[in-house]
């Protein structure tokens, strides 16, 4: 399937939706990929049964606060400076181009990378959402390693880091990042299409089109857009559990951009009627836990999506402020994602919360006013 | 020249000498390289004229806070780790190893690499003493990039930095020192047999060897260590101007480990009957400036060598304690140090001292109580 000039605005909605308030604001993403598109640059999404098994594949992304990838605008130089690194340090040239993870921005830059490379990208990814640190994808949790990752900044100065462990990757990467102030490109997890097929979350970065697409179909028919969106998310493969968790206005905020990551509560005050009630959110980069009061409503790896109550358009956790009408929704994660293997490696542990996993579709009696 | 088990002593102690207070306590750098010759390695010391013009040549040392090294004991396969990583990363084999500086530790690690690697070591060094920063070399003022730089940690997890700008390789390297820990091996400056003839400070390990053990004659002689180590220096091509500055006890000493550099102060009051005048040194790692109240007495790149007072033993900035008795010596650096393109990298501003260089011969009446 070619992408093209129509699907960019899709895409971006409906990534901006699964990276559950991470994952980097994808309007310059969706920029920078219509430019892309405008120069005359093709790129095409391929199905990864479609990858030969011996192909070599370069999943790519932004590393970095998204509240400085806000303000940190990428120039595109470095992404192929990142690819033609990494190719150089293996002897080898990338095939196909994957996404890391279809969160946000990251959704948007592989295809960025693919149609100004003319590489392919493979549909999928390996988080199913966004997530803050670099380990915690279905990559990793089936035994490919991170490294060597490449990092490129502004002025394609590289850093390569090789290690047995993607935790110390990720934790040499990091300071790397603040480095190279607050954000950078990275190549990492290169793979086979045979790894490729076993580890990753498929078809991802269509059904980000597709409810992208469903989202704003519904606004123009002035459908309800949460009750399309859910009816949407049903029809899938891993987001079938899904409901509005809270529907209120923000009435706090705290943010913190610490150590590379954005950090911070948002607490939604209930609507109509419901002023009484509070739904407080945790965020790194994408949110951890929806609670009301101590009553957990969805928890990671589930996804928490915030929308705007009137559009249904996703708000990124750095673009939350006072005052936001908005409503909660809470998303099931991919079944690979919920394994013990990869709860250890992203759930709520990982975070150091201290709530057991529960699957949002184990979790009784939705408070939420407004039902699916 | 092949290297024995009774050189490592002589040129530990001149190496310490000419770190100038840093370059790590040569100490656990002699054990390694004693160890490795004991286990039946080989090292030999290679003139630089007799290098081919094509080979490839490898500069290793270890990158860090001298405070943090003498706690943070490498164990020698990190060293092989960075050299391996550096060959794979650029597709060809090193033919020998290189020292980055003469200063310390710095001096006795490349032989440890040779020795466990069977690869020569080219005798003499990229600074002819020793400096905090990575972009401080001849190397660099020639024209030859740092990167690409390998660092290896204990765990032989690499970094490879790679920027068109060496000041930047400093940068992104100083921040990865400080997440592996405070110290890590580092290759970098890679070259040619070509380039090293150009750009090096020549003949410095045989230098340091020759301080070391004209100390060593001196002691065991009886005779003054501080008038054969300043005769000895006298007859080197670059150490010639040299002098005994001040002489006292250390009375006050402030050292604070920032950013992965030791940095501090040492304050030294004069002896016999001179007890009111105060010497004062500032470092970063290595000695920066002596001065008497506003007077200076030496400053860089001119090497300020602090030395017990009894046995001319050399004293690194690390092993600096309060009431030690100390001697110390001012020598002039090597004449390619002291070009005004060398002074802009590693004269007095770049360390943030808005004196001017001065040559330590241009600098009249010396106010030691000692003479030479």
């Amino acid at each position: 399937m070619r992408i093209t000039l129509d699907h960019v605005e899709d895409l971006a909605r409906g990534a901006a939706v699964l990276g559950t308030g991470g994952g980097g604001d994808p309007y310059i993403g969706s920029l920078m990929l219509k430019q892309a598109l405008q120069d005359g640059c093709q790129v095409d999404l391929l199905d990864v049964e479609a990858v030969r098994d011996e192909a070599f594949l370069m999943p790519f992304g932004l590393m970095g606060a998204p509240t400085v990838i806000v303000e940190k605008i990428p120039n595109g130089k470095e992404f192929i400076a990142a690819l033609r690194s990494m190719e150089r340090h293996l002897g080898k040239q990338a095939e196909g181009v994957m996404c890391a993870e279809i969160g946000g921005l990251n959704a948007l830059l592989p295809l960025v990378l693919g149609a100004r490379t003319g590489l392919p990208v493979v549909d999928g990814d390996g988080m199913g959402r966004a997530f803050p640190q670099l380990q915690m994808t279905t990559y990793h949790i089936f035994g490919i390693s991170a490294s060597p990752m490449v990092m490129a900044d502004e002025y394609s100065s590289t850093v390569v880091i090789q290690s047995e462990r993607s935790e110390e990757v990720e934790r040499l990467g990091r300071n790397v990042v603040v480095a190279m102030g607050g954000s950078t490109s990275i190549c990492l997890y290169p793979m086979s299409g045979a790894d490729a097929k076993r580890s990753m979350v498929r078809g991802t970065l269509s059904l980000a089109l597709g409810l992208g697409r469903t989202i704003r179909e519904a606004r123009r028919s002035s459908n309800d857009p949460f009750a399309s969106m859910l009816s949407y998310l049903k029809t899938t493969p891993y987001y079938q559990h899904c409901r509005v968790l809270f529907e209120g206005k923000t009435v706090d905020l705290t943010r913190r951009t610490i150590g590379g990551f954005a950090l911070g509560n948002v607490v939604i005050e209930g609507a109509r009627g419901c002023a009484s009630r509070r739904c407080t959110l945790t965020f790194q980069n994408e949110h951890l836990v929806a609670r009301e009061g101590d009553r957990v409503l969805a928890i990671v790896p589930d996804l928490i999506a915030v929308l705007d109550s009137a559009t249904a358009e996703p708000i990124t956790t750095e673009g939350l402020k006072y005052g936001q009408r908005v409503t909660v929704v809470g998303i099931s994660a991919a079944p690979i994602m919920r394994s013990p293997q990869a709860l250890a490696v992203f759930g709520p542990q990982a975070f150091g919360l201290s709530d057991p996993f529960v699957p949002i579709e184990e979790i009784s009696d939705p408070p939420a006013p407004r039902t699916e």
